[in-house]
Order: C-alpha cells, then sequence, then structure tokens
C-alpha cells in the first residue's frame, strides 16, 4: 500500500539513496567507474518506484504497462544507435522494418482501449483517494494521461510510417547534403510534409486550442509540451526585434579590435575525439553508461540514462572547435540524460526527460552560455597546446580561441553559426516549417523561399542548396515543430544559468579550473533528477523563481558581446 | 490466391532470382558489393512469399503472426550483438531486463491461443484442399506447428527467465573462467540445471516417446529437432568404438614422422583479424551483411541472413591458428545463414536454418574438413609468410601448418582438440548434461565428475577447473543438450563432403587456389537456401542419398590421419 509504513520506508530509503548520489559521481570520477557488473542483482528491483505497490490497482496495471511501452523504447533506441554506429549497410531494408514495426507496436499498446480504461479508473481513484497518491505518482499518472492524449488519437499506420521515414530520412539527408541533390530530396520532403500534416490533423481533433496553425502547433508540442505557439511568437518578436537592434552595434564595436587569428591544423581525429571524450568526463559524463561516437551522419540527442550512446558527426582536421562544439552539446543531453531518475522510475512517463526545449537548455547550457566563458577557454587552451602539439601557436592562447568562438558573422549555416546570429536561424526555420504545414508554402518552393528568408533577416545568401535547405536533418528526420527549442531552449539556459550564478558564485573560477562537479551537482538536484515531477513551466519557476522570458538570454548576449553597455 | 496465374507467376519469378543468386555473388565478390542501399524500396515487397496471399485466411494470419515473431527475434539478435561489442558495460542489467522482456513477448505471441486456433484451422484447409498448397507453404505450415508443439508448452515465466539468465551467464562464464572460480560458478550453474529441468518438464507432457532420459531428449531436439536419443547414441557407441581402435595407430604412426615446428609469435592481433576477414572474404561471406568482431566472450552463432555478426573471443599473439579455426567455424555458421532463402522468406519459420547440428555440419565442413586440407595450407602458407613477415621461417610452411593442425593429441581442452579426439570431448560432456538434467548427477559433484570422465576417456587430468568443467560457455547460457550436435553435424559434414566431391571433383585444386566459389555455390543449392523446405533427415537423404550414419566420419578420419589403410 502507498500509504503503508514499509512504503513510507521504501519511499525513505529512495530518497535517502537519492540524495548522495552527486558525492557518488565524485567518488567515481576520481576514482574511476567500476567496471564490475552485478550479475545476479536483477534490473527490476522490487525496492523501486516503479514496482512499489500502490492502493489503486488500475495505476499499479499502468505502470507495469508503461514500463512495457518504455522497454520497446529503450530497445528502439539501441537499434537505432546500432543503425548509426555499426548495423552492416545491407541491413538496412530489414531493419527499417523492424524499427518501425516496433514503433507501431510501442503506439499500439499505448492506445490500447484497456490502457484507456485503466487511466480513467486510476483517475477516479486518484480523485476520491488524494492520501494514497505521492506527489510523484501524481505527476506519473499526469504524464500517463498526457502521452495518451498527445499519441493515442494517432493511428497506428501514421505511427509505423513516421518511424520508418524518419530513419529513411536521416540517410537520404546525408546523401542529398552530400551530392547538394535538391532533386532527390524534394519527392522524399513532400512525402514527409504531407504525413506530418497527417499526423497534425490526427493531433489537432483534440487539441484545438489555438485559432491560427493549430497543425503546426501540434506538432511543436510534442517538442514543447503544452506550449502556446502564440507565447512562443510574442518571445520571438521580443527576440527578433532586440538583436536586430543590438547587431549593427556589435559588429562595430567587433570590427574596432582585430580579427582572432585563424587555426592552423592538422587535427588529428583521434586525438580531437580524445578531447572530446575527455572533456564530457570533466563534465560528469559516466562513460560506464554511455559512450561518444563519430559517425558520418548529423548528430542525434537521445538514447536511455542506462545507455547514452553520443553520436557527433565528423571531426574537421582543420579546426578542432566543431567536433568539440558538437560534443559540448550532446554532452549536454547526455548528463541531463543520465541524471534522470533511473534507479526510481525507469521506464515510467514521470522519470523521462521534459521534451527537446529543457533538453536543449542543457545542451546550450553547456555548449554557449558555460563552454564560451573566457576561462573556459583558460582552461582549454594550454591542453590543447599540448595535445595538438602546437607549442606557442598564438592561434592556441586562451584569448584568440575566446575571440574565435565568440566572433559574431551573420552566416548562411545554422551549426556554424554564432550565439547571437543562431536566434535569425530558428527564426527563419520555423516560419517556413509553419508555411510547409499549413500548405501556404510549397516543397517545390522551398528553396527559392529559404534563400529569400535568410537574406531578408541575415542578408546572407546561400550559394548551394547544402548551404541552403539541405543543410539540416530535421526535417528529414521528420521533426517539424523542433526548430523553436533551441531558442525557447537558449532562452531556459540564460534564466536558469542566472539563477546558478547567485547559488554557486565562483562559476568563472570553477570553469577556468575545469571544475564541473557543482555545477553537475547543481543541475542534477534542480533539474535532472526531477525527471518530469513537474512541468517544464513549473519546474523554471520552482528553479528561478519566474515565468519563462527572452530577457535573461537578451542581458547575456548584450553582456558577453557588448560588454558593460 | 495461391493457385492463380498470378500466384504462379510471382513463384515462376522468386524462383528465377532465387537461381541466379551464386552468379550475382560472384559479380558482387569480384567488383565488391554495392554500399548504396535503395532506400526506398520497403522492405516488405508484396512479391515475397512471405505476403503473397494465399486461399487460406488463417494461414495468411499465421504468416503475419511469425513475421511480427521473426522481427522480434531479430531484434532481440541485434540486441544480443550489441550487448557482446558494444553496449557500455553500466547497461548490463537493464539491458538484461530488455532482453528478457523481448523474448517473453515473442513466447507469449508464439503461445497465443488465437494462433492456435489459425493452425488449426489453416491444417483442415490444408487436408482439404491439397492443391492450394505449394510445397514451401507445407514446409512452412509444418515448421510452424512444430515450434508451436515444442515450445508453447513452455510457460512465459521460464522463457523469460532463461533468455535473461542465457545473457547473463554468458559474462559470468567469462568472469569464472579467467578466474578459475568453481565456487561462484557452482550456484549459478544449479539455477540453470534446475530451470533447465524445468523447461524439460513442461516439454516432456507434450513428448514422451522414449522411455528413459526423456527429458534431456526434450532439451536436446532444441537442436536436433525431431532426433531421438537412442538413435544418437548407437552412433555415438559405434564411434566410441572405432576411434578406440583406431586412436592408437593413429599415435603410433604419428610418432615415426617428426614433430611439427612450433609457430613462434608475436602476431598481431590487427593482422590475425584481416586474415580472419580475407578468408571470410575468400569463403564467399558477405561483409554488406555482416562482420567479425573480438570480444573476449566465447564464440556466438546467429544473427540473421540480413545481419550476421560473427563474433569470436580473442586473438593469441603466439598462434594465429587459434582465432583463424574460430573465424572459419563461425564463418561456416555465417556462410549457411547468409544463403538462407530471406528475400522470400525472411521472418517465417520455413526461411530458417535447420537447427544446431545442421548448423555445426556447416562449421565444422569449412573449419574441420575443408580448412584442414593439405591444400588449404598450400594456399595459406606464403601468403601468412608474408602478411607475418616470416619469410623463410620453417614453421610457416604449408606442410608444417597442416602437421600443426592434423596433429593428433589427446588433452584437456575441447576447443584446442584435434579432429580425432574431438568427439570424446563432445560423448564426455553428453554423459555429464544427461546424468545432471536427470539429477542422477548433482551440481556440486560435477567436477570431480569431469575429471573422472575425461580421465577415463582419454587419460587426460585438467589441473584448474578452467581446464575441466568451466572451459565451456553452453551450460553457462542454458545450452543442455547441445553438445551432441556437434558431432552429429560432424557426421553430417563428412557425408555431404563425400558426395560434394562427386559433384566437384578438383576440391583439392580449388582449396589450393583459394577458390571456394563452386564449394559455395554447391552449398547455397543443396542446402543454404531451402532453409526448412525439408526437414533435416531428409535435407541429408536428399543430398547425399543417405541416412546420416556414423561411416563417413570414420573413412575421413582414417583416411586422413592414417593415409591409404
Amino acid at each position: 500500500m502507498g500509504t503503508s509504513f514499509q512504503g513510507y520506508i521504501t519511499r525513505l530509503i529512495a530518497w535517502l539513496k537519492s540524495f548522495p548520489w552527486p558525492y557518488q559521481t565524485a567518488i567515481a570520477q576520481k576514482f574511476g567507474p567500476s567496471r564490475l557488473p552485478v550479475p545476479n542483482a536483477p534490473e527490476d528491483m522490487t525496492s523501486t518506484k516503479q514496482y512499489e505497490g500502490h492502493a489503486s490497482k488500475a495505476y499499479m496495471s499502468l505502470k507495469m504497462a508503461f514500463r512495457d511501452i518504455g522497454r520497446l523504447n529503450a530497445v528502439g533506441e539501441t537499434l537505432g544507435r546500432d543503425f548509426l554506429t555499426a548495423m552492416p549497410e545491407g541491413a538496412y531494408k530489414s531493419r527499417l522494418g523492424q524499427i518501425a514495426f516496433l514503433y507501431r507496436r510501442m503506439h499500439e499498446e499505448l492506445s490500447d482501449e484497456k490502457l484507456h480504461g485503466y487511466l480513467e479508473e486510476a483517475s477516479e481513484h486518484q480523485k476520491a483517494n488524494p492520501h494514497e497518491w505521492d506527489e510523484w505518482d501524481n505527476a506519473n499518472m499526469r504524464e500517463m494521461e498526457a502521452m495518451y492524449r498527445h499519441l493515442a488519437c494517432v493511428p497506428a499506420d501514421l505511427m509505423e510510417r513516421k518511424a520508418r521515414l524518419a530513419y529513411e530520412g536521416r540517410r537520404k539527408h546525408r546523401d542529398v547534403l552530400k551530392a547538394d541533390d535538391w532533386s532527390e530530396a524534394r519527392p522524399f520532403l513532400e512525402d514527409m510534409v504531407s504525413l506530418q500534416q497527417r499526423i497534425a490533423e490526427a493531433k489537432v481533433l483534440k487539441d484545438n486550442a489555438h485559432p491560427t496553425d493549430e497543425l503546426y502547433q501540434s506538432l511543436m508540442r510534442e517538442y514543447i509540451p503544452g506550449a502556446k505557439l502564440s507565447d512562443v511568437e510574442t518571445s520571438f518578436s521580443r527576440l527578433e526585434e532586440k538583436l536586430k537592434e543590438i547587431l549593427p552595434w556589435i559588429l562595430e564595436e567587433q570590427a574596432k579590435r582585430p580579427e582572432p587569428i585563424p587555426l592552423i591544423g592538422p587535427f588529428p581525429a583521434a586525438q580531437q575525439m580524445w578531447l572530446n571524450k575527455s572533456l564530457l568526463k570533466v563534465m560528469g559524463f559516466d562513460f560506464d553508461r554511455g559512450g561518444l561516437y563519430e559517425t558520418g551522419h548529423n548528430p542525434v540527442e537521445g538514447g536511455t540514462p542506462d545507455d547514452t550512446r553520443l553520436v557527433i558527426k565528423t571531426s574537421d582536421s582543420r579546426n578542432f572547435l566543431e567536433s568539440m562544439k558538437s560534443a559540448l552539446h550532446e554532452g549536454g543531453h547526455g548528463i541531463y540524460i543520465q541524471g534522470l531518475p533511473r534507479d526510481t522510475w525507469r521506464y515510467q512517463p514521470v522519470g523521462q526527460d521534459l521534451g527537446a526545449a529543457v533538453q536543449e537548455s542543457q545542451a546550450l547550457l553547456i555548449e554557449m552560455i558555460l563552454g564560451r566563458t573566457k576561462e573556459f577557454f583558460t582552461y582549454l587552451a594550454p591542453r590543447v597546446e599540448g595535445l595538438f602539439q602546437k607549442f606557442g601557436d598564438p592561434a592556441m592562447t586562451a584569448e584568440n580561441l575566446y575571440a574565435l568562438k565568440t566572433f559574431v558573422k551573420p552566416g548562411v549555416d545554422r551549426k556554424g553559426a554564432d550565439e547571437v546570429t543562431y536566434f535569425f536561424h530558428i527564426l527563419h526555420r520555423m516560419r517556413l516549417e509553419k508555411d510547409l504545414i499549413a500548405g501556404r508554402l510549397k516543397v517545390k518552393d522551398l528553396p527559392e523561399a529559404w534563400n529569400a528568408g535568410i537574406k531578408d533577416l541575415l542578408g546572407v545568401e546561400p550559394q548551394t542548396h547544402a548551404q541552403g535547405c539541405l543543410q539540416d536533418v530535421h526535417w528529414f528526420v521528420g521533426k517539424f515543430g523542433y526548430f523553436p527549442a533551441y531558442t525557447m531552449g537558449h532562452m531556459m539556459a540564460a534564466q536558469i544559468h542566472d539563477k546558478m550564478k547567485l547559488d554557486i558564485q565562483n562559476i568563472p573560477q570553477l570553469m577556468g579550473a575545469g571544475d564541473f562537479m557543482p555545477v553537475q551537482a547543481w543541475l542534477l538536484d534542480k533539474i535532472y533528477r526531477n525527471g518530469r515531477l513537474m512541468r517544464s513551466d513549473d519546474l523554471l519557476d520552482s528553479v528561478t523563481g519566474a515565468k519563462l522570458t527572452p530577457a535573461p538570454l537578451i542581458n547575456h548576449l548584450q553582456e558577453r558581446y557588448l560588454g558593460a553597455l
């Protein structure tokens, strides 16, 4: 029983166990993680919350159903990693079928009539017996209902097709990007847009809160749960206005300083990967439960807290800062995933991350906000001078590396964009994908619309499709509505960072010493270990004491790029 | 409809497609396999037999159900490969749970009441309308019924536990073997034996054909479907008698010749793996649909025709012949798997291999029979002299390599055993596992019984548990009843080889030229591409014109080891 003394003790123990986790990590970092598994301890320890008895039988049935859905998802994640890192090429077609099949199964289980019955029954129990439900159970229940509401309305055929196209698209993108081949990309994207529209239509029937662009909003909510498009647009308007105002000043100020000295390679791939892995270790990523791979495919976040294999594309032998940037970004995702409450809530909805916007906040906090401080480069510079055997190279000083990574220059490329112009790339993509989903823009007209839009926002013109509308993998893997999550995440990251600076007052010194431990412990406590205990709005409120606003991001950019103006 | 003109044309096309396969392979070998996938061609082409319409609706439902079971199995195989080759250590516990869950699901689907109903309905249709069923459909139906009969009787809990223990056991074995730790092994084996007994009991209820050792027989039938233990024992008695007779002569003749010159390393691991992969390519293994990995775990055959990743344990830097032997053995399995009728019958029971005995026949045919001919070493010797930079090393001549690999010496080690004494290791293990399953031997008494038995058969005494009862992985992964499949396979291999020599008269010259193509094409035609069209007895009869007997193996050993006596 949830309220029994034993239940209380179990929860107490779980709570105590959860507490010293950062310190356990500290020990593991110091002495290396134990490589010895505990073969006889079952994964499914009955002391976990997942298996803990509960007064509502229906809720217990839900926990078991979602455990199985979660396991299928974890299996799908492993198949996905294998697909990117190890699968022989000839297994491609059958693997697509297996992955699509698995996601179809998952969807069938989620949309099962029986599960719907359990949800109703458990919900009644919850209302009638609130004392039997602790905050985690309540949150788990809320997230179960949200998953059901968000997904069960979509026909299984569409979900199966979505899973298959997502994996096909990853490869398709790699190939058309390399060949700069729009004619090969176009029919694929047409299929994808039409599939996304059908999925959105199925969702909107249950989700007609917003008068215009409901279809797009319903897709966006997969990545920013519960968000209103109008709110996103209000924030984006504010950012657009302000950044258009300060960008010329920034460029003007920058022009007064000497240009940063370009790096001179070669920077061998093996050393770059060693550096990237070592930085992830420094940041607290646990390689006993994960890894970092170079794949030739665009990066993809994901995995599970037990098995977080991060992938980055390739290292550029002329510029180690590029693969480092990817590694820091994926590492930010990875540390978040590894910090989720896996021992207690593995596979349950409440044990999952809060979606793409919060994911991106954690990635950008590491990659852009902390990873571009002057102090971080003070830590990095002498070490990369040694690693790459560049003693005395003027390009390798802390000052120059900082200058390189904070150099602002409007360009055609999102991933290579600086922190200030990055937003315009997101705004550009959001406008286009809204139009594509609403049917106002046809795929065939995308290249032209792309080029016109980016010229309008940043004054630059792509010379090839690869520099233009083929540069991102997102649409090829069906992630329409994902892009706004980057900027929402960037805003969150700045807002969280402001609060973190109040709690940990020596962050610059810590970065300079390569000591991420206090930062990681703080993030673990405030964010990671909560899973979905709170919704992202509430979490942000509980951490920062405020709703999400663009002000902290604007302040951060002004401070870093205009100094004390 | 199965009998419609269109159905006939479809089958004709499938047949024609299947025909030039070896020649396609020849082309691929010559010009390298295409690395370009065909992203838009669905895996599930409706022209395949799996999706072809049929007059029996129940049979169509069965085909779809077994497709899904087959897909789950393929997913399980990928998880298993990942487990051995890439998974981070910390994912161990949760992965066990996922694998066990997947196999439980598979079992639940197989033993579903609905499936039983389809089987009965389809079977009635088959009897009433034999003209609607072609030979492949009939065989598929027979194998569906056999799978159901063999497995549905086992409770799902036991199957889930079996899957979990099998993966736990693989690691347990690696660790206890390294540490020579019987006390750690014993409780695990006790659990495993008791689980196997419970599975056997569930099976015997439906399978009480044999008066004694029914439990053991029911387990053995997982590896040698339909075999009678009494038949196996009759063959083994004949082999025991004959080999005990000729072994002293062989040793006597051998003593008259100078001892082979031992190899002097080091043979670097990277070169050994290059050699092993290159030999597999020569043998026709398609690396576009598979790979070869060193894992530190005992080898494991398996995978699917689309994704056949072979694993061997490690390379010994002092002796490249050891890892080569493993690679040739696993390669024999791999070529068989890759040759199964995947385009037409992927996932269907009739498209699968014929079980462990036939699997081992293909592995031992390559490893021991063809891979130890004088001519094969004529091909190998100059190449390894170059690869390992040993010009003029007297140990590296064809004659000496042949002498090393055909040197007969009773020893404690099965995997390192020569071709003649190998059988005694199998006989020894079969006796022990029969006694363990029957309860006549307790796990606690295993080390003593092991040592006494091997001394009795071969006059040798293990000095450690690792040299004794801990040397094999099989019992740790729950493969009780597997061992006889090696010798049954060895017998089959010799019998098949006799027939092959009649059809391809220049096998020695081909081996000497490193040309496996005609052999591979013959095996593909006679064995691989048939899947389970025939049961193994009938297949052997159709290929060799005789039932399985030990005579060809005895002749082969006499010929190779005693010359023209």
